[in-house]
């Protein structure tokens, strides 16, 4: 059986290198909706890497609000919702042109974002009981170290819907360092 | 680093072979939770079979009393909750002694299930804005035929918690015949 081109989800890319935006195909019924999250067939054909997942995380949020981020792990991520909405915001910290460039994106259940390792990763969560959804192709494991990057950096200047000063963060979080060059991540490391 | 055995999810053996429960390392924090749904390093370390995945769906269930399935297409599935409840009903639909097997589970975010190929897979919603996500290991095509079973089958006889009569059941759900062990699945096709 061939593959029906109109069932193929669609790809827009963004300001950051290698960081693309995939619309689903979301289908709606009496019982809410199914849809295929991620079909490595389909996402192989609209271009995305074949990154191999090896692992599935979910964050629950309970409130609007929750602000998670800006978090640099050494593995590729591929983000999306089961429920809700939210402000997703992408840093990129790789050395080169680019770094420092951001993306943001208002996301609900009919969009995921695929995020290149070396890409500062956050989302402040627009809707209570928003399930976030995703996959990586490298194990975390306790105690790893990684660059995130404060939440209220000046330089990249986020714009979050929800003041930080109302937003719910983990203490984690409140303490990472502004942008800096000289720890930006090789390219060799990417 | 070596992985500390704490952190390893646990796992329960079912009456229906290779059928197995997974209870997941949920964290729970001021912001809602956070679990490796699937991870697959950890999964191997307990026991299950390394299946391979290459889709990821997700059905939303908008009510209480949305009830799918029984159905068992061709691929072993992982399946689970990123948010809200249900209850699991799964048949063994594979020729053999234990043809026609039920197994019933009442699951929250913190359980998995790993269900092998030729076991009719099913759930009763228990929650409003519950969100199913499963794992697949091969891709599904629109049209494609695989057995499936009337919810209401009185030889296996599954104890619904929400009685079928008040269930919203799709229509394709509606028309399933009963259990026949002429249809049943062939161990080489398994
Ligand atoms: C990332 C990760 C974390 N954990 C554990 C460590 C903590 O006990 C708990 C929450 O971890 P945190 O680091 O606070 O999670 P969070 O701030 O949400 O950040 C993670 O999850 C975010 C999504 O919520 C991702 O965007 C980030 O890249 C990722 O770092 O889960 C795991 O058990 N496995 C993991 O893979
Ligand atoms: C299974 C599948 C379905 N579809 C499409 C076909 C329909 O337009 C829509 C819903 O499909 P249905 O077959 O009605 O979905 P549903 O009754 O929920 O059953 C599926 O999803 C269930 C989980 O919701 C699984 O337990 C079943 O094994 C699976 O067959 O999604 C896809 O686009 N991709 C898929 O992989």
């Amino acid at each position: 059986m061939t593959l029906s081109p109109q069932s193929l989800p669609s790809l827009e890319t963004s300001p950051i290198p290698g960081l693309v935006v995939v619309r689903l195909d979301r289908r709606d019924d009496s019982r809410g909706f199914f849809k295929e999250n991620w079909q490595r067939e389909k996402m192989l054909a609209i271009g995305l890497p074949d990154f191999g997942p090896v692992q599935n995380n979910v964050s629950f949020n309970a409130d609007r609000g929750v602000t998670r981020g800006i978090h640099t792990e050494p593995w590729d991520k591929f983000v999306s919702l089961a429920t809700g909405r939210i402000f997703g915001a992408w840093v990129d910290m790789r050395e080169g042109d680019s770094f420092g460039a951001t993306f943001t994106l208002e996301m609900d259940t009919s969009v995921a974002v695929f995020v290149p390792r070396g890409v500062g990763n956050s989302y402040q969560v627009l809707e209570d009981a928003t399930a976030y959804t995703y996959l990586v192709n490298a194990h975390w494991r306790p105690g790893i170290a990684y660059p995130a990057l404060a939440l209220d950096d000046s330089t990249v200047a986020i714009d979050w819907p929800i003041p930080l000063g109302e937003a719910i963060i983990s203490e984690k979080d409140q303490n990472n360092p502004g942008l800096d060059p000289s720890t930006a991540i090789p390219a060799k490391k990417t």
